[in-house]
């Protein structure tokens, strides 16, 4: 198979598309042949060497991907070669094959097409298992979302919408801006020239707070919580290190989460991707979220693809097509 | 009524026992004649100014009660004066009479005389709420506790083994450390000599760690959890602040709660007091959990009663008797 690796740690040019043997399904694994695969920024770390894969996952880079089920595994049910599905993957997702876990392969999104589905996996089970099993967000609920423009982003605001939450998000530029409205953000937050701090405090503080900062968003982000609020902390692009003011916390009895998924045991992954397709994929089919991709490159312009996401250049997902 | 009042903040002597109207039971108020209070070290940051009561309560110190109801507020069902209660309070505990929400009345607990169970409100919500509620402590999951020995921490170590939890907890003396084996730990720390964190480590780390120390524990807190690890503040002897690596709380995905009791709306509060009434009575009425009590001081005696928990003197609970 064809597949993306980055042996050496590095730039844009670390990355290599060579020549692989195909994987072989194991036991309780589907063998997918790729339709697509999509760019997260977890993958822009690990090609400069800060988040290698998780202890017996290839290091093949891509955490998601769409496609068709090829071979089946020992002890495999439910699902058939020729089926068209989607999957969470620890890795291996740059390429023409990859074998996963059969708890992640997920059926597609009802009215998307197989090669857009790609768009979906990491954003919605990251989204879903953090923002509704981790943080409980409900009806009626504010919810701040940093990055809105992003691939988590624009998800977790048109899911947090159907879910009946007032969304927040911040984003840099007017037409980012403009797209998280678009997806149902009350408002959106210019966090060049507006303090988001000020803007939730005037709404009473948010209930959940979906950050992909870290540290330095830290201790504005204890500030912008509401009474009982909850931090939920996936990305760190502002260091990981923060002071935390424990006396404002406890005035709030708010908490900190911090959680990621590439790490977590396969039977935890697939309690994830079963609730994501039980409650998320019907609100994709109700028209109530919508794939947001803003390319589809080709797997041997990876390197392009890698340089939209560094660059901030993206709204949504970046695909990449074998 | 008599009462404590610390109208200058400060040391010891800022405590003044004084003569002040009774209060009346507002509607859905219950007027308790008191039996004891109990010194909590929230008191002892009242005293100092630094733990000022809540809107609309008392200036009266003191957090939790036992007595005889005295008198009804318009609208109280289910109790009759001459009950015997005990009682969460805002505030009001160091007096012979005090007011409280009806909600937060409970009956004693199975088997503990009048006196005794002014021991138990404080402790209970505090523990069930923060270890059980927030933190959902289960049955095999390794919890740690600091101040083994203090209020808090006689009760926690009982609950959490009688919950099927294996306990760890720090203690400054030999001596402490033996009671809070006997209550149920199955190892207590010497934090002056030993590294809690390496002994937790070798164990996996801790699910749930109850934590009074705040700043100054905060990173070694973290350091000690084990995967999915929750770590509750409820206390900050060791200052508010402190740096919090967030990709070390990510890559276990852990999360750091600070919560406290006081300032909870009284609808809150009462969910609680049922749940210890419902969860925790029946623990200490099968002598799971029994009140450790250090001493029992008269309410003109207030200065000496905190001065038992300034020098960390005390191990249980001290009562005040007025």
């Amino acid at each position: 198979m064809r597949a993306v690796i980055a042996p050496e740690p590095g730039g844009l040019d670390a990355l290599v598309l060579t020549d692989l043997p195909d994987p072989e399904p194991g036991p309780g694994e589907v063998l997918i042949e790729v339709a697509a695969s999509a760019v997260n920024r977890a993958d822009l770390l690990q090609r400069r060497g800060f988040y290698p894969p998780p202890p017996d996952v290839t290091d093949v880079l891509g955490l998601e991907c769409s496609g068709r089920v090829a071979a089946l595994g020992e002890g495999v049910e439910g699902w058939s070669v020729g089926d068209e599905v989607c999957a969470l993957l620890a890795g291996g997702g740059y390429a023409t094959h990859v074998a996963v876990p059969a708890g992640q392969v997920m059926p597609l999104p009802p009215g998307v097409d197989l090669l857009t589905a790609a768009a979906f996996p990491e954003v919605a089970a990251t989204v879903w298992s953090n923002v509704v099993m981790a943080a409980g967000l409900g009806e009626g609920d504010i919810f701040l979302v940093h990055g809105g423009s992003g691939g988590i982003g624009t998800f977790a605001i048109q899911l947090a919408s159907a879910l009946g939450a007032r969304v927040l998000a911040t984003a840099g530029s007017p037409e980012k801006r403009e797209l998280c409205v678009e997806l149902g953000a009350e408002r959106a937050i210019d966090y060049r020239e507006e303090d988001f701090v000020e803007v939730l405090r005037e709404l009473g503080g948010a209930d959940v707070v979906l950050d992909n900062m870290g540290g330095s968003y830290l201790a504005r982000n204890v500030d912008a919580l509401a009474t009982g609020g909850r931090l939920v902390v996936i990305g760190m692009q502002g260091g990981t290190k923060g002071e935390l003011d424990l006396s404002r916390l406890l005035a709030k009895r708010a908490s900190v989460i911090a959680t990621s998924l590439r790490a977590r045991p396969a039977e935890e992954k697939a309690a994830i991707c079963a609730e994501v397709v039980a409650r998320v994929w019907p609100l994709v089919g109700s028209e109530h979220v919508r794939p947001i991709v803003h390319d589809r490159v080709p797997l041997d312009e990876v390197a392009r693809a890698h340089g939209l996401l560094e660059d901030s250049a993206h709204a949504g997902k970046v695909l990449l097509v074998p």
